[in-house]
C-alpha cells in the first residue's frame, strides 16, 4: 500500500523528534500517580493537531482521537509515560533533573515514539477507514494502575483492538518479540496480620508467640505451588516480607506478613486467593491467633488475543521493515503489566521491541544505570504504525481497497 | 507394740512361702484380662481362712476382707496379679510355662507377698482395731485396667486408706522408696485418622495429599509441649505410630496417626486434649481434609496423698526394719500406672521396694530377661504390714493403745 | 503415491484380522518382564514371512527388520506387548484368561495393528527405499521398562527416526493427537530410610523420633517445587509412602519414605535429585539421624524431535485419512512412558491414537473395567502407514519419486 | 542471743533512715552499668563508719568489709543499685527525677536496707566472731551483669557464704520465701542470620528464600523443648524476634533471629546450645543458606546451698521475727538473676521479702507503675540481720557461746 510507504517515510525522517522527545522525558521524570507536568506537556503537542483529546481517569491520563475520513473500525494504541522512584546513575547529557526519579523502564520511550507516530497519523487521517485513539497512560508501574480507571471512565468505547509494545534493552535491537494467549503474569498482592498474645520469653503458656503462628503458616503455604497448582500451570506465592521485630527475652504478640502471588490464569489466582484465605483460618483454630488478610488482585493475567497475535506476526514478516532483523516468539513473560486490562476488554496485543544498548551490557530494568538504544524508538513506531494501517485498511468495509 | 513384732516373726519366718508362691505365679503367668486360673489358684488360698472373699468388677478381681476385733478404719492393700505377652528369655527352675507369656513386671511377687502378709494378719485379727482389705486386681498393664472396674463395683466401699508397692530392679534391694503428691504419669492415648483424596503422584491438583497434611499436624503437635506447657510442668506428646503406608506413585488418601501423652497434673491433661482436638479442626481447615479423633483417657496421675506419705515415711524410718537400708524420696516417675483410680477415690500411697538382683546386671521391666530379687518380697510385706498396723492403730478410737 | 493406495486397502482388508489378534492377546495377557507366551506367539506370526526376526536384550523383546528393494534410511516402529497385574472386571467373549493378569492399557491393540502393519509392508517391501524394523517391546509398564535393555543391545542400530503410538480410550476415535518438544514427563522414584532411636513414649530425651525427622522432612520438600522450579517448567514430587507404623507408646526408631518425581526437563531432573539429597544431609545434621537415600531416575522425559512432529502432522492432514476426524496438538502429558529412551537416541515422535468406546462412558488406563475402541486399531495401523511410506519416500536418494 | 536483740531494736529505730534512703535512690535512678552518681553517694554513706571500702570490678561496684572482734567466718551479703529503662508513671513525692529511668524492680530497696543493716553491724563488730562483706553490686539487669566482673576481681575472696534477697510485690507483706538447689533460671540469648540470595518474587528458581528457611528453622526449633528435655525437667526456647522485614514483591536475602533460652540446669542449658548450633548447620545444607550464630550464656541456674538454705529457713522460723507471718518454699523461678554467679563460686542462698502494696492492686516488676510496701525494707534487714548473726555466731570456733 502506498499509504504505508508515506508512513514510515514520515517517522523515519521524524526520527530525531522522537529522540529529542525521549530526551525531554528523561530529564524529566514524574514518578506514579503524579505525572502532572509530563502529562501537561504532551498535550500541549497536541494542541496544534487535528485531533481530540479528552481526559480519562482520576489521574493525569487522557486519550487522543483521530477520525479517520472513511468508517471502520476503532484501534486504540497505548503507551504508558510514568517513572520510577529511581537515583539514576548514568552520566548523560540527559540525566533526570528530578533527583530521586528516573525512568529506569523506558516509559520516555513509549510516549516519545507514539506522539510522533500520532502525528504523522493525523496527517494521513483523510485517507484512513476508521479511527484511532492513542492511550496516554499513567502509573502503569504501581498498583491499580493507570490503565483501571481510564477504562472504567470509557477509555475503551467502540475501541475494537488495542495495541502496546514494551522496549527490552535484554533483546537485540532490531528484533521484534511476541506471545500469543497467556504472556504476562497477573499478580496479587496481600498483607496477612496474625494478632497472638505477648509476654515473657519464660512463660510461654501465659502467651500466644505469634512468630510461631507465622511460621507454620509460611511453610503451609509452600503446599499451595507444590500440591495444588496443576505442574503444566505456572504460579508462585512469595511471603517478601516477615515483620516480626521484637526483642530477645519476650514473646511477640503480632506479626505481619506481606506476599505476593503470580499466574498465568485467572482461575489459578482464585484458587491461590481461597486457599490463603482457607489456611488463615486454619491458623486461626490451630494456633488460637486471630488474623486480617487484605487481599488485593491488582494486575490480571495479560492475554494476548490469538488472532490478533497471528495476524500482527504476519504483518511485521511480510513488512519487512528496514531495522527489524527478526520476529520471534519469546515465550511467557514473568513480570505482571496494566496493559493486561486491555486485554480484558477487547481483543489486544502486547508485543516487544529490542532495545540492547549498542555499546556495553545492558542493565535490566529498574535499574539505576539503565539504558536503552534509541533506534528502538524509529522500530516501534513504524512497527506499531504498519500493525494499525493493516489491521484499519484489512478490517474496512471495502476490503478491495487493502 | 508387741503385735508389730509378732507380725514381723511371722513373716520372717514365711519367707519361702512368700517364694514359693512367687514362683508357682511365675511359672503360670496369664495376660491381663484372661488371669482366670491364676484368680482361681489364690481364692483357694484363702478358703480355709477366715476372711470373706468378694468378687469385684467384671474381670477376674476380688477382694479379701478382714474384720478386726475393734472397730476402727478400714485400710485396703492392693497387689495386681497379671502377667505380660512377653516370651521369658531366663533359664530358671521356673521359668513360666506358658510360651510367649511372663511375669516380667514383678506381678508375681506382688501377689505373693500380699498373699502370706493377709494371712499373718488374719491369725491377729482379733487384735485389730479396724478392718484390712486385699484387693487383688487383675490386669494392671493394659488399658482400662483392672482397677477402675473394681472400683466402680464397690472395691473401695469404707474403704479409709489404700496402699500399694511396685517392686523395682533398678533399686537396690533393701532401699524403700517413695514420693509426696504427683508421683507417675497420668496418660492418654488417641488415634487420628485423616481422610484426604487418593491420585496419581503427577496430577496433585485433582488429589488431596494426606501424608502432606499428617506431616504438617505432627510438626505443629511440637508447640504443645514447647509453647502450652508451664515449663515447670512436665507433659510428653507422641506420634508413635504414623501409617501413611502407599506406593511410590500414588497420592495418600488418608493416613492414621497414633499418640501418646503423659501429664502429672489433670488440668495439663485436659489441655492438651483441648489442643490436640482444636489443632485436628485447623488441619481441617487448612489443609481440607477431614478429621476423626478417637481420645482416650486412661490412667491418672498417681497421687500419693501428702499426709499419709509423711506418715508412711514416718512409720517406715521409726521401724528401722532389719533388711532395709535407707528410705528415700526417688522424686516422679515416668510410666503410667491404673493404681492411681484409687488415689482418685480414697487418700492412697503407692510406694516402691528395691529389688535389685543380688548377681550380675538387671534388665528393665517388661524384658524378656527380667529378674527381681526374691529378698524384696519379705521386705515388701514387712513394709506393708508395719505400715497397716500403724494406721489401725493411730487411728482407732481409743488412741492410748498404740 | 499409488504404494500408499494399495497399503491402506491392504490394511483395510485386514482389519478383522487386526481384531482378532488384540482380542487374542487380550485373553493371554502376561504381565511385564515375563511375557514368554505373548513373544513366542508374535514370533510365530512371523515365521512364514519375509522377514528377520533377531532377539534383542534379557527379556523377551525382539526385531524384525523389513529390507527395502532400494536404499534408504531406516525407520522403526514400535509396538509394546506387556499387560498389567489387574483383575478384569469386564464381561467380554474376550476376557483375560489369566485372572489379575489384564491388557488395561491396550498394548493389546498395538502390538495387533503393528503386526497386520508388518504383514502389508512386508508384502511391498520391493517397492520400498530403505528398511523398516519393527520393534517389539516388552515391559513398558515397569521400571526400568524394556526399552532400555533393547536399545543397549543394539535395537536402534542403523535406525533413523522410531515412531510409536499409545491408543487413548479418553479420547474420540478418529482424533489423532501430537505435542512437539517435551512431551511426556520424565520419571525418577526414591526410598529414602531414616533411622533414629526408638524408646518409651514419655522419655523422649533418651529417643531420637524418627517420625519427627520424617515429617518435618516432608515439609521441607515442599519447597523444591515452591521456590526451586522455574515457575514456566513442569514438575511434581510425591511422597506416597510413609511407613512409621508403630504403637502408641513407643517412640518409633526409623522410618521409611517413598516418593516420586516427573519433570519436562533433564535438568529439572537433575535439580531436584540434588535436592532431595542434599535435604536428607541436612536433616541428618538437623535431627541427628541418618538417612539412606535410593534414588532411580527411571523413565526420561518423552522428547519428540521437532522436526519429525512437524512432518509427521504435515502427512497425517495432507493424506485425510478415511477415519481420522482431526489432527491435533493435545499438549504435555502427565503419564511417564519408556518409548522415551528412543528418542534420548535417534529423532523420534510418539503420537496418539483415540480409542473412546461407542457405547458408555470410558474407563481409565489401568482400571479394571478399562475398554478400547478396536476401530483405533485400522486407524493406527494406516497413519503408522502413511507415515512411514512418507519417511522413506521422501528420504530416497532420489525423491522425485515420491 | 543478746546481741541477736540488740541488732533488731537498732534496725526497728532506723527504719525511717532506711525508708529516706530509698526513696532518694528511687528519686535518682540510673541504669545498668551507668550507676555512677549512686554509687558514690553510697560510698559517702560509709566514710565515717568503721570500715574499709573497695573497688570491685570495672563497674561502679564496691566491697565494704566489716572485721568483727573475734576469729571466724566472712559472711557476704549482697544489694544491686542499678535501675532500669522505664518511665515512671507512679505519682510520688518522690517520682524519678530522670525520666525515662526508673528504679522499677527494688533495687533501691535492697541498697537501702542493706546500708542501715550495715551500719547497725558496724556497730556491734567487737562481738562478731569472723567478718562481714557488704557487696554493693552495679547491673544486674543487663547481660553479663555486674556479679561476674566484681567476683572475677575478688569480691568472693575468703567468703564462706552469700546472702541476697529480692523484695517481691506479688508477695503479701510479711511472707518471706525460699527455695533449695535450682531456685531461678538461667538463660542464654542468641542471634542467628541467616544469608539467602534476593530477587524478584515471581523468579524463585534464581534466589534463595531466607524466610522460607528462617521458618522452617522456628518450626524445626520446637523439637528441642518437646523432644530433647527431659519431661520433668525445665526450659524454653523463644524466638522473640524475626526481622525479615522486605517488600510484598521481591524475596528476602537475609533474615535475622533472636532468641532466648532459660533452663534450671546447666547441662540442659548445653544441650540446647548444641541442638541450636547443629540445627543451624542443618539448615545451610537443607536450603542452602549461610548462617551466623552468635551465642551467649549469660546468667548460670541461681542455685542455692541445700544446707545453707536448711539453716535459712530454721533461723527464720526460729526467730520468729515481729513482721514476719509465715516462711514458705516458693518453688522454682522463671526470672534469671545474676545473683546466680555467687553460687557457682560459694554456697549461696538467694530469698524473697514479701513487699505487696498495702492498698490497691501491685504491679509487675519492670511496669511504670511499680510499687513496693515500704515494711519490707525492715523485714529485709531484720531477716538478712539475724541470718548474718547466726551464721556467723554457729561457725565460729567456740559455738558455747551461741
Amino acid at each position: 500500500m502506498q499509504i504505508i510507504q508515506e508512513l514510515l517515510e514520515t517517522l523515519k525522517s521524524n526520527e530525531q523528534d522522537m529522540i529529542n522527545l525521549r530526551r525531554y522525558f528523561h530529564q524529566h521524570p514524574e514518578i506514579s500517580f503524579q505525572e502532572k507536568e509530563t502529562s501537561k506537556y504532551i498535550q500541549e503537542f497536541y494542541k496544534t493537531l487535528d485531533c481530540t483529546l479528552t481526559q480519562k481517569g482520576e489521574g493525569y491520563g487522557f486519550v487522543v482521537d483521530i477520525i479517520g475520513g472513511k468508517p471502520g473500525i476503532k484501534v486504540a494504541l497505548r503507551a504508558d509515560f510514568d517513572a520510577l522512584a529511581v537515583y539514576e546513575e548514568n552520566d548523560l547529557s540527559f540525566k533526570s533533573q528530578n533527583p530521586g526519579v528516573m525512568h529506569a523502564c523506558g516509559h520516555d520511550a513509549h510516549t516519545a515514539y507514539i506522539m510522533i507516530l500520532a502525528k504523522a497519523l493525523i496527517q494521513l487521517k483523510e485517507q484512513l477507514p476508521g479511527s484511532i485513539r492513542i492511550i496516554h497512560q499513567p502509573a502503569e508501574e504501581v498498583a491499580p494502575g493507570g490503565a483501571k480507571g481510564m477504562i472504567e471512565d470509557g477509555a475503551l468505547e467502540g475501541v475494537d483492538h488495542v495495541f502496546g509494545v514494551h522496549v527490552m534493552t535484554g533483546m537485540e535491537t532490531g528484533t521484534i518479540a511476541f506471545h500469543s494467549a497467556e504472556t504476562q503474569t497477573g499478580r496479587s498482592n496481600f498483607t496477612i496480620e496474625l494478632q497472638g498474645r505477648g509476654g515473657h520469653a519464660a512463660i510461654p503458656q501465659l502467651s500466644n508467640d505469634a512468630i510461631i503462628a507465622g511460621c507454620y503458616f509460611v511453610t503451609q503455604l509452600q503446599t499451595v505451588v507444590s500440591r495444588r497448582v496443576d505442574p503444566f500451570d505456572t504460579a508462585t506465592l512469595t511471603i517478601g516480607s516477615f515483620d516480626g521485630v521484637g526483642t530477645f527475652n519476650a514473646i511477640k504478640d503480632s506479626v505481619i506478613l506481606k506476599g505476593d502471588v503470580r499466574v498465568m490464569k485467572e482461575s489459578t489466582r482464585e484458587m491461590i486467593e481461597r486457599q490463603i484465605r482457607q489456611m488463615a483460618k486454619g491458623l486461626e483454630l490451630t494456633f488460637g491467633v486471630s488474623t486480617k488478610v487484605e487481599y488485593d488482585n491488582n494486575y490480571p493475567v495479560l492475554y494476548n488475543d490469538k488472532k490478533l497475535t497471528e495476524f500482527l506476526v504476519e504483518v511485521l514478516k511480510k513488512e519487512e521493515l528496514a531495522d527489524v532483523t527478526e520476529v520471534v516468539d519469546l515465550g511467557p513473560q514473568t513480570p505482571s503489566e496494566d496493559f493486561s486490562y486491555y486485554g480484558q476488554v477487547v481483543p489486544s496485543n502486547f508485543f516487544y521491541i529490542g532495545a540492547h544498548p549498542d555499546e556495553e551490557g545492558d542493565y535490566p530494568h529498574h535499574s539505576p544505570r539503565f539504558k536503552l538504544n534509541e533506534k528502538s524508538l524509529l522500530i516501534a513506531a513504524q512497527a506499531v504504525g504498519v500493525v494499525t494501517l493493516h489491521d484499519l485498511f484489512e478490517n474496512q468495509d471495502d476490503p478491495s481497497q487493502v
